[in-house]
């Protein structure tokens, strides 16, 4: 299969800016490659909000379902953050999308880059040599439990739900992963509080029997927030449910130096979608200054979901080219920087 | 007043080791100030578990709310956490005595010591000067929401609710900490995604009318995992929910160096519990190992609360001069080092 049909949500903030610099470096990948690309926009987050009153509207949602995979910008804008009676918000349109492609995995790898390891808040002895991936449960628990505040605002509820179907599938992957690696899960939960996460370490366990190469162990969600900062080195695969998923790989997005350069993945059954994980870094819009590499990593984890190993693997080692030459955007070398466009055309000119 | 009735529940692990110390320390303080402080012993956790079969008996919850104030060591046994079908557990005990004391409030102050901060996994520049209060509501929220498993395990969840009531007076006692401090509040919450933190966001906009010197923030909990280890400078006091309190305390505690040193206070109405933070750190049982100087912290935290102010600074002054002079147990100096009843008995002698 060498034609491949994408949905492209450049969404809110410094979105379509990132997302411009993946496209130029997919058109670059079809022409060495010979691949076809055809590209479907859709409006997604605040952006569809202003111009249609709805976060995800129906034609968005129909390009996703038909489409190969979806490269998402980001969402969020703080008119909606600030006020909170908004009855429609961004955020809604993200998760509801996640729902309706069934995407219950969120994979964020992280790695420590050598040339940018002083950029790291953490010391170089505590990073050096890092490499996590994060499985994050993406369509249940507290996010899509049943939601509730009375109308007189005294009270609301947000509830955290989890069936077995809901945690058998992420499990077997990050298992999976954990065989292709150094064959080590870490299950990260509060089982010592709730039920849900007595559930998880339960299926955890059962599940672990039909990988006997893999050891498999368990962190309370507190320790584990610390334990990424003290010793992040101790991990290999970690799986978590949706909010903790949320917390921790973020907190641990701060190890490599910089959060302009992590990408993910959030996979379904038939579908899939690509976004950088900085989000839409509203005060950076417009400026020229947004790391595009994040939204280009995420394309490279984009192309190896469609099998296209070898674009992936170019296009990995022209990002390591671009850092390695110092061919990076402001938050990456204040003294002698490159434009968000700049550094996406080098990277392009590359493969 | 200079009569005290002090509940001491030495708890699990590590928990009655340090709680000597703290007890050394209140004998050498009585000594010098002329206080009295009548002490009684009560069963909790694990220890309660063995003995009794409960995690926390009658008579221990009799004896702390007949208390001016409660010590606490730590809870928690591996034999518990490793069995997802154990039917009673040793953080039951700790959960219900926060309940049955009404202690809403635990609060963590967090601060570098000059001689300790090369011991600190992140960089000297990010954390020097670092001075943050956390105050996180202790006895609501998913952790005291309806929790259920169906008998066949196909399922569970656990409920996360919030009442105006529940919310209100934490987040004066915030505000009021703020005014004696720096005069910042930052709310953390996920008030793009749960309605429990937008009603959290709702309460602290109203409250805010009534502080107008302090300025109040919002921060997605997130992107408060991120900036914890970012720039923990920004922080001045920093208010949240039960859970993302756990976790995100827990995190803060590694800048400075020794999780070790950091005590906690959880204040309720008319009660009010002292604890080190450390947990009960199993492996290190026995050892005369562990750093007494959290649980002493601990008991100066609650020196304050029973305000005697001057028993509390000068206490505060002598664990300085035990750090500044070395005199730390193995979490602090490898090379020459003193044992956990050394260490309190360096301090009870300043005293
Ligand atoms: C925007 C927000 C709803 C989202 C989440 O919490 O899942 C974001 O933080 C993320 O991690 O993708
Ligand atoms: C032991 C556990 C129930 C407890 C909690 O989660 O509250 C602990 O982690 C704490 O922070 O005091």
């Amino acid at each position: 299969k060498n034609y491949f049909k994408l949905a492209v949500l450049p969404g809110d903030g410094i979105g379509p800016e990132v997302i411009n610099e993946s496209i130029k470096i997919l058109d670059a990948i079809s022409e060495s490659f010979g691949y076809q690309f055809e590209y479907s926009y859709g409006l997604m987050g605040a952006e569809a909000i202003y111009k249609t009153g709805n976060p995800l509207p129906d034609e968005t949602l129909k390009i996703c379902k038909e489409s190969d995979a979806v490269l998402f910008g980001a969402i969020g804008d703080p008119a909606f953050d600030n006020n909170p009676d908004a009855k429609v918000r961004p955020e809604q349109g993200l998760l509801r999308l996640r729902k309706e492609l069934g995407l219950f995995a969120n994979i964020r790898p992280l790695k420590t880059y050598p040339s940018l390891i002083e950029k790291s808040p953490l010391k170089r002895e505590i990073i050096e040599g890092t490499d996590i991936q994060i499985f994050r449960e993406l369509v249940s628990g507290i996010y899509f439990g049943e939601k509730y505040t009375d109308e007189e605002g005294q009270y609301a509820y947000d509830n955290c739900k989890y069936s077995r179907e809901e945690i058998i599938p992420i499990v077997h992957m990050a298992f999976r992963e954990a065989q292709k690696r150094r064959k080590k899960l870490t299950l990260v939960d509060k089982a010592n509080v709730l039920d849900t996460s007595r559930l998880w370490r339960k299926i955890c366990q059962e599940i672990s029997a039909e990988y006997p190469d893999v050891t498999l162990d368990f962190m309370f969600v507190d320790n584990a927030a610390m334990q990424l900062i003290l010793n992040p080195k101790q991990f290999d695969v970690i799986v978590t449910e949706n909010m903790f998923g949320d917390i921790i790989s973020d907190e641990a997005s701060v190890i490599g130096g910089s959060i302009g350069l992590l990408p993910s993945a959030s996979i379904g059954e038939s579908n899939a979608l690509f976004e950088p994980i900085h989000g839409s870094y509203p005060q950076a819009k417009g400026k020229g200054i947004a790391n595009p590499i994040a939204s280009i990593l995420s394309t490279a984890m984009m192309l190896d979901y469609l099998h296209l190993e070898h674009a992936a693997h170019k296009l990995k080692e022209s990002v390591e080219h671009a850092i390695e030459n110092k061919y990076v955007t402001v938050d990456l070398n204040a003294d002698l920087h490159y434009s968000t466009s700049e550094v996406g055309s080098f990277i392009a000119d590359y493969i």
